[in-house]
């Protein structure tokens, strides 16, 4: 399976559960975060501010693992491994997005500072849908 | 901060949460996958069965990254990198001993016939505890 067309795995995405992203360090350590994810055109998408660890593992390594399930089902899981490309242009409105979802709120109520939000949106490559009990 | 001594992150392995390990495919792409998790003697442990994808993965390259958050709240979660190490002599003690903990129940009741399960002693190298909210 290698598109976000099975009800169940686009389901997982666009409720709101958490992420777990995966990039590779230099040193090619796994680098793992727990983030926001959404679904959008068969692709699934996270954001980050620009500079931080993972952003910056993804600019020399596009590649990325995601695993989603739900709070109360860790037993109903999806992998997916794929490429990320990253875009600020449309981030801010997409982390408004992400927190519309995930807190309720109009607007993302975290910013820093001069921080420059960044937009990945993931092709999937390989798609594994885990369902026990 | 390179051992579980501090007793949040301690709480957050020995609490009944789910792990996502993350682990070296051939390919250098990124495994991930939930599993149960504990810690032991300052080490965190995990139990798969011989011949899986990731543990046949940790063969290969013991590198491991592990991230351990509460279903309830994804906000405080520890990511933990170190160094698998398989052994499947008491590895069937300590699946018991997971279903205990997170079944009630004093047997792993999942087992497959001719299954050999495997135990992963990772010590920790790098350990990162994120609190938000």
């Amino acid at each position: 399976m290698t598109d976000l067309n099975d009800p169940q795995v686009r389901q997982l995405l666009e409720q709101p559960n958490y992420a777990v992203v995966s990039t590779h360090n230099p040193d090619q350590s796994i680098h793992s975060t727990v983030v926001w994810v959404d679904a959008e055109d068969g692709n699934v998408t996270v954001n980050s501010a620009v500079g931080r660890k993972w952003p910056t593992n993804l600019e020399r390594d596009p590649r990325i693992t995601v695993v989603v399930y739900p709070g109360d089902n860790p037993y109903d899981y999806v992998e997916i491994r794929g490429q990320a490309t990253g875009t600020v242009e449309g981030a801010d409105g997409h982390i408004d997005q992400l927190a519309k979802k995930y807190l309720g709120q109009d607007e993302y109520p975290f910013r820093q500072p001069g921080e420059q939000r960044i937009k990945f949106v993931i092709a999937p490559e390989r798609i594994r849908h885990q369902k026990q009990g």
